[in-house]
């Protein structure tokens, strides 16, 4: 399937622009040979996460090129805080269909760029390939942890709180008003900046790296919000062997959020189950809340407390404002 | 982009039948978590490089899946050989189609898991995605060195030899093979086992681990001959600041290679030019060629004195039977 060509090539001088630049570390050797060479910090597990992004499935394909870029990584690097981790660097694969040029590559490998400096995660290497489909990324993470001490998704206690980060649903309704335009904000009555604020937290993401360390000081167990809060409540629910009980009028909301769910209150739905929030969800015992409020709050990452962990075997219930249990038709996100 | 699913997804479901039981390592949690937690081999730096492959570039649409998924971890494992690393484990990206099903996935992991166990590298983690394009296939692998002793592709010098494992070509005429069909064979007058012999070169490479440890002891410089051995040793040159002078009649052909050439001189371009060998390009002081011979063979492992290394700065030199210098159109094969 191969077609020869010269010996510098095109896959050459593109890694060379673009991406040699975001090889900041030093065992990259400048993406100039196979493989990256990396001393990983001593008494340190290597915590591991791959996530892929497909135009048309993950990002719109006229998504701006740098946030696509900066999306795909942070997702990424939303696992690892989650996972009370601290990125070491990663690799990426990057497949593009034979139209993608300068125009699309320079502000993506930018976008890269800026957040690879900005999180402290280089770029250790890649692979770049020709598709006849969609823009394809796929990036693999590396972060490292004390040994033993990455926070699982088993480990959560009935008695313990459940906590999440920053505001849920801000990227579902921010996908729904990129997909209907002005017809959304006009029916939810949202001024502009609260319809940018919703859009951007689609577009990109802010992983909670900053509160890696309080994680593993006091969560039992956590995992980010990718798919849903309530789908993904619902997988640490069974890998814990755990209930939980959700009041949904606890679920922190941005003000573009409360004003949407305002004038459509079957919103809610999309909020707890629409997924993209990327924040960290977590169970805490009681006795480690305030510790890890306070050094959350010191960082300037909120926490709100939004139930309790109780007896049972992966059941994620949540209640409404009334007591009546939340029925929820499509509590996640699932490829197939 | 997404649309919400039921709690226990197929996404679940797809993970737990066809890829859990190949996350034997403890640190991947049975994939039950977000991320897996490896303990890194102490005194070890590691080795990091991720391929992909695409259908309808890397490998055909009816390729055997079992095959599929063997090379796409061998393209990986055959960069840890070269580099004179010991695998540790992987993680994938797989983004399908939503027309590929079980009769698909099953023998894709059957051949992935076949391999896994047989080069002792286990799945750490992945990710699954469903795109409107071709099968997509990115595979971030891991490997070991002892601290500082990754052998790099800067490193050669003038007066060593250059030497290859196995042989070189097959590949490349194995996918005219499976391109053509019997008219190629027919052309090249190739018996049945021969055809099998090319066309099983193509489609299943022998990553060289077994050499890694031989490569570190005597190697100066070292990759693996993917995008074709004048290519990629252009690169070599390029990166070592040297030139390198190889005597193409020394370059070791298989049986079946052999044959077809003397049917068809030209081909010799496709054999050196034409990619997927999976072989190792070594450089080696002449005084370690004899011990890094003997260790190669005492683990199975031809290998071959092809030419010298040069003072230069990256010309990749091949002289025909008749001391004249072989020109080629398309010494190596690029994505862009």
């Amino acid at each position: 399937m191969k077609e020869p060509q010269a010996a510098e090539s095109g896959e050459d001088r593109l890694i060379a622009r673009y991406f040699k630049p975001l090889a900041t570390h030093p065992g990259a050797f400048g993406l100039l040979d196979d493989a990256a060479a990396i001393a990983p910090p001593p008494g340190c597990d290597l915590v591991l996460k791959t996530d892929g992004v497909v135009a048309g499935m993950h990002f719109f394909p006229d998504d701006p090129p740098d946030t696509v870029a900066r999306k795909a990584l942070r997702v990424n690097l939303s696992d690892l805080a989650a996972k009370g981790a601290s990125p070491l660097g990663f690799l990426l694969t990057l497949v593009l269909p034979p139209e993608i040029g300068d125009a699309w590559l320079a502000p993506f490998a930018r976008g890269l760029g800026s957040d690879a400096a900005h999180f402290a995660c280089p770029l250790f290497g890649g692979d770049t390939d020709c598709t006849t489909g969609p823009i394809t990324i796929s990036i693999a993470m590396l972060g490292a942890v004390p040994h033993g001490k990455m926070v699982r998704r088993a480990g959560a206690r009935p008695g313990d709180r459940v906590v999440v980060t920053g505001t849920i649903g801000d990227a579902a309704l921010g996908l729904i008003l990129r997909r209907e335009g002005s017809a959304a904000a006009a029916r939810w009555g949202l001024a502009q900046d609260q319809q940018e604020h919703l859009m951007r937290r689609y577009l990109v993401p802010e992983p909670r790296i900053a509160i890696a360390e309080a994680l593993r000081a006091h969560a039992s167990a956590a995992m980010d919000v990718s798919d849903g809060l309530a789908g993904d409540l619902a997988k640490l629910c069974r890998v814990s062997g755990v209930a939980t009980d959700i009041e949904v009028r606890r679920v922190p909301l941005s003000d573009a959020a409360r004003a949407a769910l305002a004038k459509e209150p079957a919103l809610i739905e999309t909020i707890v189950a629409g997924g993209d929030d990327y924040e960290v969800l977590a169970c805490v015992p009681p006795d480690n809340l305030e510790a890890l409020r306070r050094q959350a709050t010191a960082v300037g990452v909120a926490i709100t407390d939004i139930g309790a962990v109780a007896a049972g075997q992966g059941q994620a219930r949540f209640v409404d404002a009334c007591g009546q249990p939340l029925a929820l038709a499509h509590p996640s996100f699932s490829h197939f």
